[in-house]
């Protein structure tokens, strides 16, 4: 049986991956949510057909969107996350001891539906008792917030359908007063290549910098994300993600990870030139 | 009209590129031979169906394949590149005044032949004085010669195929042999995500190891290659790639380059856990 799920990385090129199993499809009031199960990378899911996770490739965008801001301060307690329905950030963040409340805020209660019932490898911390989850939009959730968060991390999808208000100068402006003064905000920041997501990029790291005294991309290398090459945002209010990384600290916490070390930490904030060029 | 060039990355997965028109298709002795021109990365040649370059990230490959050994000893004069008919290696090195010399080792002439025709992007640096061409099996080139290069590029296909005696352990130890002694050899040394590539690197830089006392895998973003995550070997007689790295010396030659930077150089050999664990 041939079965293909093909996402368009660009209106000229298509990434396809066999399936064997469509374990889910539903539309919920924002958005179309399917997974499938496939031979190459394991279950995953999909919103609105755009890839946002597999059971093989997850660990790496879910290692570099938690351990780069946690290495740089591991005395972060309090903690919001936006989006990440699936729960992979919270899993990462709940191996930490220090942690000792999550707020989850994700608009879409079926993607949490559809990842307990079919990415358990993802959802199992939600039921952690120190996580929180609050089913609203996050732009809305934050307005009211002041100097509450140690550590926001923006987990959301692309910045067209429901996650597009959390690419708003708005929000970012609300994320700088939720955080304490020492605070950090992390978010996934799109890949520097196609066009359309370079565009992305360049405006949500303009708006940040608007706001933040520090303010730095950091890169992974995700194989199911458009061109394999994926972008963090790294801003915050006082520490610096490279002179304030504490690496002896962090490798004493003895957290195993497969993808994030604390040389990795390092070299992933240097940026090829034509990505800073991009962002000039 | 659609026309779609598909490479399977895996068995289970595809990449596909929207092309314009097909260029060139030859079989030559060695293998197939096209050339297409495509919507989203202008002209790419493939080799036995097997994505080479395109037009508009090859500059990634080729500025990763030269300027990492190069920024580590500048003082280099004497290079081989084994493979490497598209000229785009070539094109790299012929921006050094210090490179006196440039012997270009390549199997198969129609390589150099279509891209003459249709990638003169890479071809352009071809017939420069310095460069020798040789159109013969780099393995039987280098059983002959000692001592003679500071530096040996293996821009070599994958291996399977016309590539494949350029990743056995009598080639590693031959190169050893033709280097200097304090020569560098970098070899462009697959992907480390998908299990096919991922076997092929592991046992590739197990022969290279058994030869040089210094071994080293960096990493690029090349996002037409299998998983976008692409590895190069340093191997070295003396030279370490990041103690010896001299960024000022090598920032002072005002060498312009899209991808580089020594920042990205000393970013690109941080290893991710996974990564790691293959190699071990």
């Amino acid at each position: 049986m041939e079965l293909w799920y093909t996402e368009e990385h660009s209106p000229y090129v298509r990434f396809s991956i066999k399936v064997d199993r469509h374990l889910y499809a539903k539309q919920s009031k924002y958005q179309r949510i399917d997974v499938m199960n496939s031979y190459e990378f394991g279950t995953f899911l999909t919103l609105d057909g755009c890839m946002m996770l597999t059971e093989k490739d997850e660990f790496i965008y879910h290692d570099m969107i938690v351990h780069v801001p946690m290495a740089t301060n591991p005395k972060i307690k309090k903690v919001l996350v936006i989006g990440g329905g699936d729960g992979g950030t919270v899993r990462e963040l709940i191996r930490y001891e220090g942690i000792k409340h999550i707020d989850l805020v994700e608009i879409d209660e079926m993607v949490v539906e559809a990842c307990r019932l079919h990415l358990m490898q993802t959802a199992c911390g939600l039921d952690d008792p120190r996580v929180h989850i609050f089913y609203e939009d996050g732009l809305r959730y934050i307005r009211h917030i002041e100097g509450e968060y140690d550590l926001i991390i923006v987990d959301s999808t692309d910045p067209f359908g429901p996650g597009e208000g959390l690419f708003t100068k708005e929000f970012y402006g609300n994320c700088y007063k939720a955080l304490k003064e020492d605070g950090i905000l992390v978010n996934q920041h799109e890949s520097p290549y196609y066009q359309m997501h370079a565009n992305s990029l360049r405006k949500a790291h303009e708006k940040i910098v608007s706001f933040f005294p520090i303010t730095k991309l950091y890169s992974a290398h995700i194989p199911t994300y458009p061109s394999g090459h994926w972008l963090f945002g790294f801003a915050s209010k006082k520490y610096d993600p490279i002179k304030d990384l504490d690496a002896q600290a962090w490798n004493e916490l003895g957290i195993e990870t497969q993808y994030y070390n604390t040389e990795v930490h390092r070299g992933s904030f240097a940026m090829p030139n034509y990505v800073k060029k991009l962002l000039k």
